[in-house]
C-alpha cells in the first residue's frame, strides 16, 4: 500500500489537516476541515463520478463513510468527523432511495480523519471499480463524461449565442476549456437548450485527460446513463458487450458469425476476394458493418436501451478484419512486406463509418501490433498484461495465423506464425466448426483404440446411457478444432501415431479403427453417416500447423534468451476449447508447469471491455504496442529449423520435461520397446533423460 | 520602422553575427555564419512559404537579395555575404524558371550582412504580401500548409502502418506532433503513397499556431497549389472570390443573386417562412447551398481549378443567413431576445454541409457579433480596422436592418437599427432592386424642377444623346436603392420637400412634376410605361428608414461620449452606390467631414478573404467581436427620441455644421422665405447659426 501513499493534488497538506483514506484503492492523503470529499478523492485520482457536478440531484456520487462519528438526519456529534447530512443530501433522499450510512460525496465535507469506501454494488454506484464475469476488476475512467449544466435564458443585453454560453458554462462547472463542438449540434442547441428549461446534460468526449475535448451530444434535463459498446471482430465470429459508461456494467453480451465468411473461409482467401474483385472491399466492408448492425440492436434489446443512448464503442479486430471494418483495402496485407494501412490507435466517428449510434458516438480502436498481429492481440495482451508483469509469459492466438506475444514488464516481443486452417477444422477430413453436432473431446482407450467422444449439443459422451438418442437428434457431424487437437494427441498417446507422425499400419491387425487407405493408413473414429475418419494427410497438417506454431514461439523466446515460459495464456475460441494438457502433448507450446497454462477465453473482447471503461487503458496498450518488438518469422532463418524440429510429437526441438508429469507418454520409437512405457512412472524416467535444448 | 527591430527568436544574437533586413516588412536579425536565409526569415517571423521543406524543389521559397556581393553559377566572390549559387538552386534553375539575382532562401547561407527582398510578383512568388484590386495588402498565413514528405518503402522489420510512418515523417519535417487525420484518408492512402513513389505533399490544417493540427489531405508527389474560397452570403446577393492559398492571388470571382428570395424578399419575412412551414428550414438551406454550389462551379472554372483544389473557405452573413447557410433554425432570431444559435467562430468540414470541394476541406465562419448583427458586420470591422485605429471610425452596412460599427483601438460598439427594406428599394412605388433598367442616378434642377437620370445599363444620361435609344433595348422600369436616397434628396434640395418631409402642393402650380395624388402630392419622375412617381408615401417610408439608422448611429455615439465621428465607411452594396454627399444631406449618417466618408465597398467579402489567406486576422475578429460592446436598440429608451428627432431633413437632432460646404441646402422652411437660401454662400450662414447638440 505504499505506493499508494500519495499526497493531494494541489494543496499541501499540513500536519493540521485530517487523514482520508479511501477503499478499496487504499488511496490516502490530508485535506484541510470543509474540503468535500468528492474533491479529496479527485485530488487523489480516486475515480467518484458525478454528473451533476455536485448538485446533489444525480447521486452518482455515493459513498460509504466507515469511520468517523458523524451527524445525520439532524442528530449532531461533538466529535463528528464529517459533516451533518446536509441540504442536498435531504432532498436527495426524500426524493430517490440512499441507503442508511451512504453521503453525497459532494455535499458531505471532511471534519476529521476518515476512511471512505467507494461502494461496489452495481445498483447505483458501482462507479470506481466493477468485478465482470471473469472475475477482472476494470477501473472506470471513460473517454466520454455526462456534466449536468444549468444555464441563464438568453439576455439581450448579452447577445452571445446559446451554444457559446453553453459552453462557457460547462467551462465554469466543469473545468472543460476550448471545447470543440460536433457540428450537428449546431442545428439542434437551441432546442434541446429550452426543451430542458435551460438545464441540459452536456456529454464530453476526452479522449485523454487535458487533451482537446468535444461536447458530442446534448440531453434536455439530467441525463444520468451512457452506454458504450466493446466489440471483437473475429475472422469467423463478432463478439459484442454493452456495458453502462457509468457504472461499468455489462447489460448484455451477444456474438454473430462474420458473414464474410461466405466470401472466404480464412483470412487470406479474403484477401484474395478483394484482389480479384473490383468490389469486393466495399462488400465485405458492408457485410460486416451490416452484422455488426443487427448484434447492436440485439445487445440494446437485451439490455433495453436506445441504439442512441450508445455514445462510445472500442473495437478490435485482426489486421485484417480490422482493415475491412474502417473501409480499408487489406491488399497490401496480403503479401510481403505485409504493410498496415494504419497501426496505431484509431479515433473515428460512428457516423463516419455507418454504424448509425448516437450522432456523436465515438469509435475507438486498439492499435494493431503488426501486419499479422492485430489489434485483437494488442487487445489480449492489454488484458492479460505480460508488459505489467515480472514473469515471462507466452500468450497465444491461435487463428489461420497465429498471433504470439511474449514478453514481461522489460521487454516484450511478437510475432506471428502461419499455422493454416488446420487448427479450425478446415483442411482436416472430419474438421467442421465448433457448432452442435462437432466432436469436442476425445478419449482412445489405449489398449482397444476405442474412442468415446463428447459432442457439442449432447449432454453425455458418446459410450453414455441417452447419447444416441440425442445424436439423432443433434447428429454427429465431424470435428471441431479441439476435437481434432485432441484426436491426434489421443492418437499419439495411445501409440498410434509414432512421434515422426506415422499412423502405424502395423496395428490394423490389432483392431478394426486402424484401416488401410492406400500407401497410408486412417484412424476410423466414428462409422456409420457421416464416416469420420483421421488420414494420415489430417495428421501432417496439424504437424504442419503446430510445427509453425511453436517456431514461432521458439523464435520468440530465442529473442528474449529464455528456454522456458512462466505462465502461458492460451486465447480465444481455440484456446477456451482445448485442454492445455493436449496443447503440451502436442507441442502447440513450450514446456510450462501445466498450473500456469490457462485458457484466457475472449481476451482480445475482454481488452476492449477494458479500453471501452478506462481510457487510461487505451494510452496503455498504445504505449504498450510501440515498445513491443515485432519479430518477422518469414525473416527469421532459425525460423525453419525451429519448424522442422518441431514437427515431431512431442517436439525434439524442445522436449518438455514436465509433460511427463502430466500425462503418460506412449513408447519410444527409439526405445523399440513399443509395449513398454505405458505407466507414469516409466514415462517420468524417460523424461528424465532428456536435456534442455 | 524601429517597432520591426526584433531579435530573432531562438538564437540570442552576438556581435559577431550578421545582420539580415527583410523587406517589405522591415524585419531585421542578427544571425550566425550559414544560417539558411529560411531560417532566418521564420525565426523573424517574416513568412516565406516552402512546400517541400528546403529539398530546393517547390521554388516556393525565392528572394532577391538586395546587398551583399555573391556568388553564382560558380563565379565566386571572395567578399560574398552569402553563399554560392549552390546544388540544388543549380538543379532548380536547370529545371524551371529563376530569374537573375533570385535565391532559393532555403540554400542560400547567410556569411555577412544582408538585406532580402521577398519579391512581391504575382508569377512565382507573392508569397508574402498581396496588393488586392482594392490596394488593401493582405499578409498570408494560411490555416492550411502544404507539406512536401518523402518516405522510406515499408520494411518487415519496422512493421509501423503506412499511415504511421507518415505522420512520424511530417514530424520530423515539419514539427507537426499528433496529428490528427481525417477519417477518409485511412482507406487512401497506401495508394496515394505508392502512386507518389513515396514522395507526398500533405495538406495540414492547423487553425492557428500550435494547436492541435489535421492531415486533411494527401496528394501524390509534389503539389504546388492549393486554394481557397472566400463568400459574403448577402439575404440579396452572394459574392465569391477563388484564390491561391500559396500566392494570395485571386482568380476568379463571381456573384449571384441569393434563390432564398423566392421564399421571401427580406429577412424577417424568410424567418416567418421557417415559422409558418415545417419543411422552410430545410428548404431555404438546401437553396442557398445550390447556389453556392454553383458559384464554386463558376469561379473553378474561371480560375481553371478543379473542385477539389479548395482546400479552405471562409463564409460570412448576416445572423439569418449564417443560420440558414448552417442548416441551423433562425426562428430564435425573429424575436426577442434574439438568441443566436452560436455567435462565436464556427470551424466544420465542407463534407459535413454538402458542400463539395476537397473532401478534407475546412469551413470558416467568422463570428456573429449579435443577433441581428452579424458576421458580414464583423468582417467588414475586420476590414476597416476601427478597433486599429485612434480615429472614431463608424461603419455602417444598409439592408433590411442596418448593422453598425463605432468605435476605435480603445473602444467599439456596435448596434442593429431596423431600417426596413426601404433603402433597398422595397415598400417604395417606383422601387426596384439595383439591376439593368434601374435609375441610379438624379438630379432635379431646382429651378424647373426637370429631372435628369442615369440608368444602370444606359451609358448617356436621360438628357444626353443616344439614351433614347439605349432606353428603348434596357427599359427604364423603376429606381435602385441608391436612385432612391439621390431622388428624396435632390428633392429637399429643390425645395419640393420641406425638411418635415412634406411634398410641397403649393409647387403643383409652377410644374406639372407635382401632382395632387389626393389628400397628398406626388413628385413625377417619368411619364410613359412605366410611369414612375415618388409619393408621400415613399418620402416618408425613406424619412423611418434614415430616422432608424440615425437613431441607432446616435445611441452608439452616446455610448462613446461623442458627438461627432472621424471616418465613416458605408459597406455593402448599398453603401457603394450611394453617393456620399446625399446620405448626409438626408442624414442618414453625422456629420463628417465628406473626405473621410467613403464607400468601403464590400468590407465583408474583402474581411472573408483577409480570415481565407491569413489565420491571424481570424484570431484578430475573434477577439475583437468579444471586446465589442453589444446595444439592444429596442432596449434602450433614449432611441425613439432620437428616431423622432432624426425624421427631418437633415436631421434636428443632430444638424450638420459641415454640410452647407458641400451642398447647396434649400431654404428652411423656419425662414419663411421660401425662395432664399440657393446659393451655397446662404446655406453656409445658416451652417453656422446652427449648434451641436
Amino acid at each position: 500500500m505504499a505506493d499508494a501513499l500519495r499526497g493531494p493534488g494541489e494543496h499541501k497538506p499540513a500536519m493540521t489537516d485530517h487523514l482520508v483514506l479511501f477503499m478499496p484503492s487504499g488511496k490516502r492523503g490530508r485535506f484541510p476541515t470543509d474540503t468535500p470529499v468528492l474533491d479529496a478523492a479527485r485530488q487523489l485520482g480516486v475515480h467518484v463520478e458525478s454528473v451533476c457536478g455536485g448538485r446533489g440531484i444525480c447521486g452518482r456520487c455515493q459513498v460509504d463513510v466507515q469511520e468517523g462519528v458523524f451527524a445525520k438526519h439532524g442528530i449532531t456529534s461533538s466529535n463528528a468527523h464529517i459533516s451533518p447530512f446536509g441540504g442536498n443530501e435531504v432532498r436527495y433522499a426524500e426524493k430517490r432511495d440512499l441507503k442508511e450510512g451512504r453521503r453525497l460525496s459532494c455535499s458531505a465535507k471532511i471534519l476529521g480523519d476518515l476512511v471512505i469506501d467507494i461502494p461496489q454494488d452495481a445498483v447505483v454506484n458501482a462507479q470506481v471499480v466493477r468485478k465482470d464475469s471473469d472475475g477482472r476488476v476494470i477501473e472506470r475512467n471513460p473517454a466520454i463524461q455526462l456534466c449536468y449544466v444549468e444555464l441563464e435564458e438568453p439576455d439581450m443585453h448579452k447577445p452571445l449565442g446559446d451554444l457559446d454560453r453553453l459552453l462557457l458554462e460547462i467551462e465554469a462547472d466543469w473545468g472543460y476549456k476550448s471545447l470543440q463542438v460536433d457540428t450537428y449540434l449546431l442545428g439542434q442547441v437551441q432546442k434541446i437548450l429550452r426543451t430542458g428549461d435551460w438545464k441540459v446534460t452536456a456529454v464530453i468526449h476526452e479522449p485523454f485527460q487535458g487533451e482537446p475535448a468535444t461536447l458530442v451530444a446534448l440531453y434536455p434535463g439530467l441525463k444520468n446513463e451512457a452506454y458504450g459498446i466493446a466489440c471483437d471482430i473475429g475472422s469467423t465470429t463478432i463478439a459484442m458487450h454493452l456495458s453502462s459508461l457509468l457504472s461499468g456494467r455489462t447489460l448484455a453480451s451477444s456474438g454473430t458469425s462474420n458473414p464474410q465468411i461466405r466470401f472466404g473461409e480464412d483470412l487470406m482467401s479474403r484477401v484474395s476476394y478483394v484482389m480479384m474483385n473490383p468490389d469486393g472491399r466495399e462488400a465485405m466492408t458492408k457485410a460486416v458493418r451490416e452484422a455488426l448492425n443487427g448484434l447492436i440492436d440485439k445487445v440494446c434489446q437485451q439490455g433495453e436501451i436506445e441504439r442512441t443512448d450508445i455514445l462510445d464503442a472500442v473495437f478490435v479486430g485482426n489486421p485484417i478484419m480490422h482493415h475491412l471494418f474502417l473501409g480499408i483495402d487489406p491488399t497490401e496485407l496480403g503479401g510481403a512486406p505485409f504493410a498496415l494501412a494504419v497501426s496505431g490507435a484509431v479515433n473515428i466517428k460512428s457516423s463516419e463509418i455507418d454504424l448509425p449510434l448516437n450522432p456523436g458516438a465515438r469509435i475507438y480502436m486498439i492499435p494493431c501490433i503488426a501486419g499479422h498481429v492485430g489489434a485483437d492481440a494488442a487487445a489480449a495482451t492489454l488484458t492479460e498484461g505480460p508488459h505489467r508483469q515480472d514473469e515471462m509469459m507466452l500468450l497465444v492466438d491461435v487463428g489461420t495465423n497465429a498471433e504470439i506475444v511474449l514478453g514481461n514488464a522489460t521487454r516484450t516481443v511478437a510475432a506471428s506464425s502461419p499455422t493454416g486452417p488446420a487448427f479450425e477444422g478446415a483442411e482436416i477430413s472430419c474438421g467442421q466448426r465448433a457448432a452442435p453436432g462437432a466432436i469436442e473431446r476425445i478419449r482412445i482407450d489405449p489398449v482397444t483404440f476405442e474412442p468415446r467422444y463428447r459432442v457439442i449439443g449432447i449432454e453425455p459422451w458418446s459410450d453414455e446411457p441417452g447419447f444416441e438418442e440425442q445424436a439423432q437428434k443433434v447428429g454427429v457431424n465431424g470435428v471441431c478444432g479441439s476435437g481434432i487437437i485432441e484426436i491426434i494427441a489421443e492418437m499419439y498417446l495411445a501409440g498410434i501415431i509414432t512421434e515422426d507422425g506415422v499412423i502405424n499400419g502395423d496395428l490394423a491387425a490389432q483392431s478394426p479403427r486402424i484401416i488401410n487407405t492406400g500407401r497410408t493408413f486412417s484412424y476410423l473414429l466414428k462409422d456409420g453417416e457421416p464416416r469420420l475418419m483421421v488420414s494420415q494427410t489430417d495428421v501432417r497438417a496439424i504437424q504442419l500447423a503446430k510445427a509453425a506454431l511453436y517456431a514461432g514461439v521458439k523464435l520468440l523466446m530465442d529473442k528474449q534468451g529464455i528456454d522456458h515460459v512462466d505462465r502461458i495464456g492460451l486465447a480465444g475460441a481455440f484456446g477456451s476449447f482445448i485442454d492445455p494438457k493436449y496443447a503440451l502433448v502436442l507441442g502447440l507450446v513450450p514446456d510450462c508447469d501445466l498450473a500456469h497454462v490457462k485458457a484466457v477465453g475472449n481476451a482480445a473482447g475482454t481488452g476492449a471491455r477494458m479500453a471501452l471503461l478506462n481510457r487510461d487503458h487505451r494510452r496503455e496498450i498504445e504505449l504498450t504496442v510501440k515498445r513491443i518488438e515485432k519479430i518477422e518469422t518469414a525473416l527469421e532463418s532459425k525460423f525453419q529449423e525451429h519448424f522442422v524440429n518441431a514437427m515431431a510429437f512431442p517436439n525434439k526441438a524442445d522436449p518438455f520435461p514436465r509433460l511427463a508429469e502430466v500425462v503418460t507418454l506412449p513408447p519410444r520409437s527409439m526405445d523399440t520397446d513399443k509395449a513398454d512405457g505405458i505407466e507414469p512412472g516409466a514415462a517420468r524416467r524417460r523424461g528424465g533423460r532428456r536435456n534442455r535444448s
